[in-house]
């Protein structure tokens, strides 16, 4: 049985949960809200990020009907397992941790003996930059966010963290938790490897080149290693939690690089012009589904 | 001897061209304007683009003090031969070719022996759109430009190459032709060749699989893939035209590449951590330099 989603606690008051509190703004929830920090507890109190603080984590956990845990990877676990005793039986704790599979069955192990209900969440949405100062209103709209459910999973809880996420204004997504980790590689972590090479490439070298090469970076160097400043323990741990799968990636990119590069060797131009231009028609339907 | 620059022409009214015709809105230069389509060239009279056209273009250029060569690389180098004894003496020719050496040698090679000077130009601007329509007045604001010298090249013409790019905004930056095509191959080239890999390897799968991919891709594979949409045959030209410096670059990559998908593999994350904190230290640095 799941009590009725009124209060909601945003654990963590970062880029993700600061933007969250931020688009409930308009909500009929009750946005309750913690940060390690007092004086970012201060900041969200004063900007209308959340209505309500209090020093303890615990006496706010007590009173959330939901929680979403705004954490990195191994906190969100972390909090799991210290304060599993303070929700309420019926309540529901949710995440928006970038891989489901370690979290969910920490999620499970330790909150479903004590009839509270696990369901992972990620939102398809952030930027490069971090913490509270980087959160705003609109950076969930129109992102798609993944729920997962498991056979554990109650229609109820799964049914109130869609409710939840339809809220912020983004799209839900179902999927099982083993299909996320292995989509994600593909759609977002493999981006990042790839980012920070590229990067790397251009830019480690010695100083009097790099002050040549600042020249000759324009806009297509900065969107394409825009990732390349993200946190950089975010991404370790990112990577940490989801490896196998990150791997199998990490070797498909590898396989289409070296084929571009072969062809080059090679002098294959009309075969590299084929593969520029089945690249833009795979990238353009992708944005008119995402515009449209 | 080199003429005061009044007259300039821009030959080619795409992206490069018409943004061109359109920066120099409110500037002392005359502006010629041609495109092979005569739509077009109505188009940049009725638009303010350009202030004066003519059908054919050997009428334009025996007028011009200052030709611009806004074409592909291909292009560039024709009409470079075709109309080679349209200019007069003591003017001057650039382009906006993202390569130089070939390019340079061409022009050096038809327009010296006529009294002609050339100067390779190649302003670091642009977006993956191409064509008029996706011309605008802003393109080149803040942007640099390579422009190159030789040893045939006058102080004059340099000087008159470099007032004008300074008129439409741009940070001129001198550079000896090989110098300049090793750079943009590191800075620019080889990012067309990561981003189509990637493209390649998220959403080139079975239509089920691309359509579940759909939802995972958000801002992060949005921004790194963007140059993807870029026009396939323009970038098959300047790999063509810049093939050994871009095929080192690749190798670079791959090693930077390969040394990551080994941290990874080895679960070395420790390492691979720091590698993430040098990459965000290098493009934020970048970062700072470009917001300065």
């Amino acid at each position: 049985m799941t009590v009725r989603i009124k209060n909601v606690a945003i654990i963590g008051l970062g880029l993700l949960g600061g933007s969250l509190g931020m688009a409930l703004r308009k909500s009929s929830y009750h946005r309750l809200g913690w940060a390690r920090r007092g004086e970012v507890r201060k900041w969200a109190l004063e900007n209308d990020v959340i209505d309500e603080s209090c020093d303890d984590i615990k006496d706010l956990l007590a009173k959330a009907d939901l929680t979403v845990l705004c954490l990195p990877i191994p906190q969100i676990m972390e909090y799991i397992e210290t304060f599993a005793e303070c929700w309420r039986p019926g309540t529901v704790v949710s995440d928006i941790g970038s891989v489901k599979e370690v979290v969910v069955n920490c999620g499970e192990k330790f909150l479903i003996p004590r009839g509270v209900a696990f369901v992972g969440g990620h939102p398809m949405a952030g930027t490069e930059k971090s913490g509270p100062e980087a959160a705003f209103e609109k950076l969930y709209a129109n992102a798609e966010v993944f729920i997962t459910a498991t056979r554990n999973t109650s229609a109820e809880a799964l049914g109130s963290v869609r409710k939840f996420w339809e809220t912020v204004g983004t799209k839900v997504v179902e999927i099982p938790v083993r299909e996320h980790d292995i989509l994600v590689a593909h759609t977002s972590h493999i981006s990042h490897i790839v980012a920070l090479a590229l990067t790397e490439a251009v830019l480690d070298c010695d100083p009097e080149t790099r002050a040549l090469r600042y020249s000759g970076c324009a806009t297509g160097f900065r969107d394409t290693s825009r990732i390349t400043s993200s946190s950089p323990s975010m991404w370790r741990e990112i990577i940490e939690n989801n490896q196998p799968a990150i791997l199998e990636v990490v070797r498909e990119f590898e396989k289409r690089y070296e084929k571009l590069g072969r062809l080059i060797e090679n002098k294959e131009y009309d075969s590299l012009e084929a593969e520029f231009a089945k690249g833009k028609e795979l990238r353009d339907a992708w944005i008119e589904y995402k515009t449209r």
